[in-house]
């Protein structure tokens, strides 16, 4: 990775369109204009205006994604270690966007902007706004700063529905989108949370109905929104890690009604820092629009707003985020991934809650650059695997580490002399995608992997795979009957919890089905068993029968016998030793089988 | 079961006590007196005063835990469903008795009662109590009632904590606690949750400092507090079922700000009834006292805690309680269990969350009834085992169904007689009980079972076993050193996931330990193996092998051999066949090896 450092100083920026009488129309039917968005941009437009990134902010965020405004300020951009020179949103490679949302009190047009109407702030006379509304305004914005089609829309959170709805909104206006911890719709639960915080500023005295700007502010409910929000942004463990049940003061109990805990006065500062910062209409207006923001409702369906995208999808979620669980990231994966669509997703192990997608930058820059790099340049081949291939060394995949490739998996040869070229094709168990990647420069094949490893899948995407992080053993359930050309299973059935179902299933959703396997009737493994009287190790199978990774043994015979009973045709048996295809009896000399497979028409 | 009925019409009973000048000193060195309980009792004390049954009621709760008070009555007590005649509690059975909190504000003394100095309401001049000081308080008035010893003493959330500080403050006053979705202290995320309502209250204009007894009534911030507990006591799988993202009215979206989300007219509803019924300044000291709780701080660690314990316990959490996850009651149970108390866990299944407690009913009457039962009478068998031993009839354990016992377990037997009267026995994979019941019966041992499914557990419950609901792959961590004479892994070891971790584990925690298995060594396993080139299906091995729950194949001879590595000592080899020990050539005639080892010393 190449050094990387700061966007230095920069300038807030001010676009005003919508000047009446060209008000803008919003979702609501009501008129809002004249419109300020706040914004800012780093890194330079290059001449065809392809490598433009759009950076959409958060509940509480604002357009000031990175860098200072005076070289004395004690804090940088929300994201400032994501975005600049040799970070994930290389600002030597990208022009990056971010700004502010309509209704937002951070120099945008909000509530607390004058009405010109009224010569007054606006107040709840201020319109709803939606996702929707929002993500028009920037493209307003976009628009004027000369961009027809941004590289990718990029955010978490309620940042993150904003780049889904521009996927949906303006298909050919964006080639990739990056959605970080977001959701289509909120659930009952977190329209429940805002709930409670619109309900504390609504319910403050001093809240007069929103018109407390000539004196006064709702501050305390303003406050108890934001201590209740700042919960579900952290995990149980990080919160308990970072104050567990420690006392403030001398830490003996002093049986009293003040605030004692560690956890409760942090919440309160939390609380103090934000009533200072943020205005509190804006707080019910946003949060409300987060509330709305629903995918199914505008487009009939999830799937039928899936359909739309002709973006590259990168899909975001983190292990412990209780707020945004991966289950509703795992919704739109496979909502794209039935419509057919380039969809990339990984569930990032963290401890850190919502909050991960402001913390975790070590492994999100590795994701969002390869991910970035490949959509800026899709013609360019990954660099590691052609080296690899070079070099003629895969790594070997974990349930099988001495199988009959001594550097070299001879199966993936045969697997690229059997697809055909631009196929479709899901290779189950992608491990860090080697397979794919040659398919796709060899057979212009659109794959996409199913692999369970973290690791694994952060390579993939740096190899410019699509590829869904997923248990394969649950995995195919969402996919379509006979969406792929060929569905691929190399030397991964015996590690399967339910090899019979995961067959079905791929038979189901592919036309061909690629399928190889270590052979446990190879004569060496049998005379092991009969003649010591012990489970079998051999260099194919290398493990002690307490280490096995391998949860089935099966046989050539095995199989056979296995497809003959699901009414499963067999197209082609290819057995396989060292040297290449075993050239007679096949369950007795072959050391591992491919097949290819089909199901009975 | 029997037939099940109500309570009927029950009276509300108070008993004052601690006039001064004999007022109680609290934790916090303070002096309250005089002190009245509102309490209720239930079914009939018996002549020896030994079927005492005390419930303790949660944060918002009362005294009035069944029946109704006049027949037109609309709800009844808070617990009806689990506390009358046939039931859970069943006062044919049971003398039950539940007690309001000292600091409540159900008929109590708490903030809002007169304080006797001042002729005023006591406001914040009221002491701060703890769930120690509620549960002396309780104390006096179970000695009131004539009853040295409880029976049992249950709870479920707040309650729950006085259950298990009852049994660590009075371990000879109580035979048996029943600890429900609670925790022995609060972590941070539960203390923030607690943090934010105090914080809504007190910052409500009419707080006033909490003297508003005598006009206002701080309800908009106790609403905010309820409305945002009330979350917490909900799953997300319950609201999203519950209310999904419904729309009051015509379901079309409003555009304004008010309460449009059928859930958020739920929680104002609940906030709105809360007020009426609840005092703001019992809020504010009731879960200050949860907060406070912390048994590590009153003993020093969880584990000298739980050493003082001499009750029976039964810790129950519920799978989708995010408020007291199954992790903190697992804390509990493996601290009892390294302490070598009689306990047993379940983690319930429920999509309910924490409010649970409150609705899993059948469940929750299952296996109360089955504790309580053998609590009042730890002499009488269990029924069901005695019975079934009559027919020689055992159910056999799910991992191989055609094992050598037609309908009766030889390796029982065997162990029977191996195992030593009165020793301690940890029946790992103890399924619903059989052989821990037997050996209770026959040889009077202390046995504890691990069991990850739910059903067995529950059953296992019902034969009076204690009983732990782990996944064995990773369940004796938690064990000391030697603390049982035997270890038990009956016909298990196959299916196991790291079966060498577990039996490392097993000969630390052990004494001595009993493995039994399926020789895959068998001749018949092998002649098919080698003849017909198949992965070999038998009467002991009948599973395709795409279906095989058995993860691992191994022989007599590969577990010698493994002991050998691992320095394990073959105290006794036992081959068995169906007709039972196999008299030669082990590894090629027995179907099932059973063996005792121990460490090499």
């Amino acid at each position: 990775m190449p050094e990387t450092g700061s966007v230095g100083i920069v300038t807030a920026k001010y676009y005003t369109f919508a000047e009446p009488p060209n008000a803008m129309v919003l979702e609501s039917g009501a008129k809002l204009g004249p419109i300020t968005l706040a914004y800012e941009t780093y890194g330079q437009l290059n001449p065809d205006r392809s490598n433009a990134v759009l950076i959409c902010h958060a509940l509480s965020g604002d357009a000031h994604v990175a860098g200072k405004y005076h070289s004395d300020d004690k804090k940088s951009g929300w994201w400032d270690e994501m975005v600049g020179p040799g970070k994930a949103f290389d600002t030597e490679k990208y022009f990056v966007i971010c700004s502010n949302v309509i209704g937002g009190c951070m120099g945008s047009t909000g509530s607390s902007s004058i009405n010109p109407a009224t010569g007054k702030p606006y107040g709840l006379d201020f319109p709803l706004v939606t996702i929707g509304d929002m993500v028009r305004a920037q493209a307003e914005l976009v628009r004027y700063l000369g961009i027809d089609q941004l590289l990718a829309v990029a955010g978490g959170s309620m940042g993150g529905m904003q780049a889904l709805d521009w996927a949906t909104r303006f298909p050919d206006r964006v080639r990739a989108v990056i959605i970080i911890a977001a959701s289509y719709h909120n659930g009952a639960q977190q329209i429940a949370f805002h709930a409670v915080g619109r309900h504390a500023i609504q319910s403050d005295e001093e809240f007069k109905n929103g018109q407390y700007y000539e004196g006064g502010n709702p501050a305390s409910g303003l406050g108890i929104a934001r201590m209740l929000a700042h919960i579900t942004y952290l995990s149980d463990e990080s919160m308990n890690v970072k104050f567990g049940r420690r006392l403030r003061g001398n830490g003996s109990l002093r049986f009293d009604l003040g605030k004692e805990f560690s956890v409760e006065s942090y919440l309160d500062y939390q609380g103090e820092q934000f009533v200072n910062r943020f205005d509190a209409n804006t707080y019910l207006y946003i949060s409300k629009a987060i509330d709305y923001f629903d995918l199914t409702r505008e487009y009939g369906s999830l799937d039928a707003a899936m359909t739309r995208i002709r973006a590259k999808t990168l899909v975001l979620s983190f292990s412990s985020d209780w707020l945004y669980p991966p289950r509703q990231s795992e919704e739109i994966v496979y909502a794209l991934a039935r419509q057919g669509k380039d969809v990339t997703y990984c569930n990032i192990q963290s401890d850190y809650g919502h909050d991960a997608f402001l913390l975790e930058f070590e492994v999100l820059t590795k994701i969002l650059d390869g991910f970035l790099k490949h959509t800026l340049h899709p013609e360019r081949p990954c660099t590691r695997c052609i080296e690899n291939a070079d070099k003629q060394q895969f790594d070997p995949p974990a349930a099988a580490p001495n199988s009959i490739y001594s550097g070299r998996r001879v199966d993936y040869d045969l697997i690229e002399d059997l697809v055909e070229e631009n196929s479709r094709v899901l290779d189950i168990g992608s491990g860090s995608g080697e397979l794919l990647c040659r398919l796709d420069r060899r057979k212009k094949v659109h794959g996409l992997g199913l692999e369970l490893s973290q690791d694994h899948v952060v390579s993939a995407i740096g190899c410019g795979i699509a590829v869904v992080q997923a248990d394969i053993d649950k995995g195919l359930e969402s996919l379509p009957d006979q969406s792929f050309d060929y569905v691929i299973l190399s030397m991964t059935l015996q590690v399967l919890k339910h090899p019979d179902l995961v067959l079905r299933e791929m038979l189901r959703v592919g036309k061909k089905c690629i399928v190889s396997f270590p052979n446990f009737g190879l004569w060496r493994v049998r005379l092991k068993a009969l003649a010591l009287g012990r489970a079998p190790v051999t260099r194919n199978l290398p493990y002690a029968w307490y280490q096995s990774p391998n949860r089935h043994v099966l046989t050539i015979k095995d199989f056979r016998e296995f497809c003959t009973r699901l009414n499963i045709r067999i197209q082609k048996e290819i057995p396989l030793t060292t040297q290449g295809v075993a050239p007679f009896w096949p369950n007795l000399f072959a050391e591992e089988a491919l097949y290819v497979i089909s199901r009975e028409s």
